[in-house]
Parts: structure tokens; sequence; C-alpha cells
């Protein structure tokens, strides 16, 4: 990304992300402030998917959800435009991905439910600040998620696998990741499982299914935390005939403070 | 253990130990007690042992240090006698284990200066309020202990490696662990490594320094806490001339709750 859109403060990167202008990754930016995974669905798959949120909220972590038609949100700041304020979105139909976006005035429609879903950004700014360094982040490139054997409980018509993102640590920094990430409940909190990868269904650690694949040092074990893809997942089972999601790593940028969301 | 002892109320059991009739573990005796390390050193050692304390917080928790010749600390309770109400002590001359003793009467001097440090106890029961299982209780054995070629921050004449603790999880309930543990900083808090023994230096996990052997079953990972036996190995590098500790697993049951130490 260039220099100048990680030096903007908050209101212009939004602008600028607003007249598409930025289309890029939001990792790294506006430091200090939330950022969201969106899921937009048609009002009759709302309360599905409502319940499926409550019955996973680690791999679905509630921050707000809208009235049909919303595109503004008092809980994650006056100003925002959710049709507009995410530098790119997914378009699933029928649960298959069909194009990305860097808006949905076009697509809008009076009947689209928006669920906003904390993300682990959040905690990684967290890691940062007690002095971990996060191999995606030193790598500048998306960090490694996966498709596990881990079960969501099913909620209606949505159910399918948890998806995970994976950090490397030595043990005593994973020890410490582990205590860091449990003060963000919003963020995906602790970890659902650290070491061997075949013991949550993952075959090749080198392969992630989205995102980049990232160095395990030696000394180093593969850390996962439940990720906000799994609903991307979970719409692939589902089949909703129209859905919207963010694209990976470029998120709703919101104007309340992480530590707004942290235990302690 | 009788099954009478464990379920004597804390005086009567305290009444039992200092007549010499119980001399045995104090493991999942008084449940909801804090029990404690000892370590007696003349006063012409308590100095260096003191920083020693304040340099390894997470090895040896102070709880409390006596004026040299006093038998009671307040902060533990108004009628413990140190010198008698543990139910075995190790007596080490010149810093090598000369004899065990179920008391101290014969052995008191007026410039003995106690030191009463945290134990894992306190956490154990934590984790099995959580619903965690912990396998040397399960086994009915003691812990698995082992020394480390992790270096204690050095105080004076004191210096040694750390001795840890080890108790077998998965991944997921290691997690929990960590995150229960974490509350008992004055427990030896959060474990300091998992998974490779040998990056701690222990060469054969089967063969534990002190304690027993656990077995750790397919897909577990061993977590290794410091341990409240690392003063033990301070004073055979340090050679103090006169040294007393409680004997392994033979504690000093406080008044104090567990919980009245725990963060949050």
């Amino acid at each position: 990304m260039s220099e100048s859109v990680s030096q903007l403060p908050l209101s212009a990167l939004r602008q600028r992300i607003r007249d598409n202008a930025y289309t890029g990754s939001t990792s790294g930016l506006a430091q200090g402030y939330l950022q969201a995974n969106l899921v937009i669905l048609p009002a009759e798959w709302a309360t599905d998917f409502l319940l499926f949120c409550q019955r996973n909220p680690v791999a679905c972590p509630l921050i707000g959800m809208t009235e049909p038609g919303q595109k503004h949100l008092a809980e994650i700041g006056l100003d925002i435009d959710i049709s507009r304020d995410v530098p790119e979105y997914n378009v699933f139909y029928d649960g298959e991905f069909e194009h990305a976006t860097p808006d949905l005035v076009e697509l809008w429609r009076d009947d689209l439910v928006t669920f906003v879903l904390g993300c682990s950004f959040s905690f990684e700014e967290a890691m940062l600040q007690t002095g971990l360094r996060v191999r995606n982040i030193d790598q500048q490139c998306n960090v490694s998620m996966y498709d596990t054997n881990i079960a969501c409980q099913p909620a209606g018509r949505f159910h399918g696998n948890m998806v995970v993102s994976m950090r490397p640590f030595t043990p005593a920094d994973a020890i410490r990741a582990i205590q860091v990430t449990t003060r963000f409940p919003k963020a995906h909190g602790a970890p659902v499982h650290f070491g061997e990868p075949s013991a949550i269904g993952i075959e090749d650690i080198d392969s992630p299914n989205y995102g980049d694949a990232v160095e395990i040092k030696p000394q180093e074990v593969p850390v996962f935390w439940a990720c906000g893809v799994t609903p991307q997942n979970v719409m692939r089972n589902s089949k909703p005939p129209f859905c919207i999601t963010h694209a990976p790593g470029k998120m709703l940028i919101t104007d309340r403070l992480n530590n707004e969301f942290a235990f302690l």
C-alpha cells in the first residue's frame, strides 16, 4: 500500500474508500480503530444467521446488525455508509462467489440486512503492542487461513465447518498470544488449537485455503484462531440466493476503538 | 491418604499435622485454602534470597517473609506455627539434602527467616473447577517435575536453573489451562513452555527429576509451569550452610483462600 494511505487519519481514509480511490487491504490502516467482517443477507435469511452467530460466538462475534435496507448502524459510527465504506465486496449467488465490486450502489436492495462481525485485526494490534511479532505483518502478506473439520453449531439453514487463521509463534510467545487474545472476545478471542494441523483437519499447512502461506521457523508452532471467513464457507454450504461479504483482508473500518471491546 | 484426612476441616487437619499424626501429601486437602512452599534460611542469607524472589517472581512467587526467629506470619494465618504445621520438612546442610523431619522443634534457631511462596496446588483446584482434568490427580500421584536449562536471574549468592512441573493436555485444554493459570500469578501463573521438552533442556519426559511420571496420551502435549522446587535446586548450587524447605508435595496449608490471590 502507498505510504500516504497508511498515514491517513480515519475520516480521510474513509472518504478515499468511499470514492473507490482505495480498494486495497485495510491491514495496518487507521491504527486503533475496530475493523469488521461484513455479512449482508436478504431479510428472509437474517433470523437464521443471527441464530448462527449466537451459537458460534467465537467464529462469528456479532458487533451489530441492521434493520432491513438500513445502510447505517449507530453502534459502529454515525457517518458510516455500509454500501460504500468497504474497499471491496464479494458478491455470492446461490452460495457461489460471483464477482467483487468496490461498492454496492447498484446492488443495494431494501430487504438487505447487514451483520457486522469482529475481526482478528483488532488483536493483531494488541499483539504488536505487547512486543510480539506477527509473521503475516512482518512478511507484508495476508494471514494464512484454512478450512477445518471443526463443525460449527448449525442454526436454521446455516451449517458448515469453521475457518481458522494461523500465526506461528514459539511456545513462550504463543502463551503470551493466548493471554493477549483472550482479552478480545469480540475479535475471536483465544485460539481454538495449536500444534498438529491434522488434528483439526488441515492436511498441508503450507497450502492455506485462503490468504498467503507464511514461514514457520524451527521451534515455532502454528497457532489457530477462529476466522471471520467462516460465514463465507457456510454460505457455500447453505446457498442463500444472494449474499454479500467484505473481500478477505478488506474490512469495514468503524469509528469504535479496539480497546472499547477489550476485556480489561 | 485416608478418607478421613481428605474430609477434615482445616483446623482439625492442622492439629493432626502439628501433632505429627499426619506426615503425607497435602494435595487435595483443605480444599479452597492456599498451600505454600517454604524456604527457611539463616538471616545472613535472607536478603540475597529476598532479591532472588523479586527477580524470579514466576518461579518464586513471594507471599510473605518473617522477621528472624519468628514462627508466625499474620499474612497467612494467626494460628500458624511455621516450625510444626508442615507434614514433613527437608533439611539441607551446605546445599545438600541431609534428612527429612516432621517438625522443626529441635532444629529451630533464632536467626531463621522463613519465606512463604505460592504453589501450583492453587491453580490445580481452579483447573478442576473449570472442568479440566489434571493427570497427576487422576493418577493419584505426585506431579512430574524436571530440571531445565532456563536460567533464573541470579541474586547475590543465589543462582541456578528453573525447575518446572508438567501436566499433559490436548491443545484446546492447554489453551483453557493457560487462561485459568494466568489468573493465579502467586501460584506460578501461566506456563513457561509447552510441547518439545528438549527446547527447555529436558532430555527424557518419561523420567522426571522429582515427583512421578504421568501418562501423556496421543494428541496431548506436555505443558510446563515454573515450580516451587526451584529454590531447592538453587540451594544445591549456592550451598548456604543451613536451609530447610517443605518436603515436595507436603505443603504449608494457610488460612488464606486461593481465590483471595486470584487476578479476577
